[in-house]
């Protein structure tokens, strides 16, 4: 007996140091019904630790995909959420689990791929890595210890989806009734490289003195999720514009 | 910096087996806000395991209470909460982990010690220990694998708590506001036995054939939640029929 409650749900842990706590994850996943694992150059996998702690989710870890960075974890992702300690220098859009779990239940679809993220054991994401999601999520805690373990993390986070799913609340989704698509984060790289060119052409970024104005155009199309079509025209102008630097 | 956010509050881990486990839920428990745990029987402990996997919280293992039994661990208790699977044989009033969150930071308080109970890693609560409970909490889990790791029931409900305590729904709560604080849970016992004494005299209870008369008495008072004044009454009845018997 097979639940497939999220087909369309990826937990996606980013370079994990100890087998055994992705084990424990994929067993915490599929104690909340979620069965699709991602790993980003995970240090040891598979291995046999990581199949003991799983106990009965060892078709977790089967089935679980390896990839060797974050883009490609995420690459067809139209909604991807990091985990993320408070007080980035750059604030993000931010969630609490709560909120997490009804924005992922309330996107997913097949039109929409959604991807949970998990940083490395002692240093979480990378600000790279936190600039690729639409939100972050922190799971709040006492003041006294904030650490919380990996795969405990991926716990709370997998409770908080199974509770909207089986009660939460329906949140307004302003993909859902559009006429088009998200873009998927790969196209949104894809948009960004192009942007990040197109900006050094036209002399306002110099890469040898970045400022924040890279995270911070990164942010601001976060907030937007652009549409499949918002994106092509988006490509098209900077095409127009390099076009008509070559001159 | 320490938070005393749950001074009233304990986790009750009952005859755990891994000491792991108990480094891992101390950990959990820290996470959120909680400090004070409670072990009754611990197969091993002090342990190296268990301050390994504490990794910060080695506090809460320096301070844990080791207990002989759960009459013991709870016996101060004016609300006592067991986790507990699905379908018991006689259900009892149960909670969702967000309930159970709320029912403690609304009842918790200097006239009412708490305690959130979790049972063996294979075996959970006996039936004997679930009876002396108020109520039972229950972790919603996918179809497909439904144990979760003893540690993870800990970091859900504990993260539960706390989330109670920063944005909860306030529950009216019929202790609060009352004349008289709660009976604890070893006034309930006492009454309980003596109880369970007065039905065998009068011929009510044949202990050779118990039917469920017990436990449902047992969930009868765990609904009614009696004050101290109104388990002195009890137990004064009680005292009346024998004495009327021995005459």
């Amino acid at each position: 007996m097979t639940d497939n409650l999220f087909p369309h749900v990826r937990i996606v842990l980013v370079e994990t140091s100890h087998p055994g706590n992705i084990g424990a994850a994929a067993r915490a996943m599929k104690n909340m019904g979620l069965t699709r694992l991602t790993l980003v150059k995970p240090k040891e996998f598979p291995s046999d630790q990581a199949r003991f702690r799983a106990v009965s989710a060892a078709d977790v870890l089967d089935t679980a995909v390896v990839v060797p960075d974050v883009a490609t974890a995420v690459a067809d992702c139209g909604l991807v959420i990091g985990t993320s300690a408070r007080n980035r220098r750059i604030p993000w859009p931010l969630l609490t689990p709560r909120e997490c779990g009804n924005r992922v239940v309330g996107e997913m679809g097949e039109s929409c791929e959604v991807a949970v993220m998990f940083g490395r054991e002692d240093r979480g994401l990378t600000n790279d890595e936190l600039a690729q999601c639409h939100y972050h999520v922190n799971i709040p805690t006492g003041e006294a210890y904030s650490s919380l373990n990996l795969a405990m993390a991926v716990q709370v986070v997998s409770y908080e989806i199974l509770q909207s799913l089986q009660h939460g609340e329906r949140i307004s989704v302003d993909g859902r009734d559009w006429d088009m698509p998200r873009a998927p984060a790969e196209d949104l790289e894809h948009f960004h490289a192009h942007l990040e060119s197109v900006l050094i052409d036209v002399g306002f970024h110099a890469p040898d003195n970045p400022r924040q104005l890279l995270p911070r155009l990164r942010r601001l199309f976060a907030r937007v999720r652009p549409d499949q079509m918002e994106i092509n025209m988006l490509r098209g102008f900077l095409t127009a514009i390099e076009r008509r630097l070559a001159r």
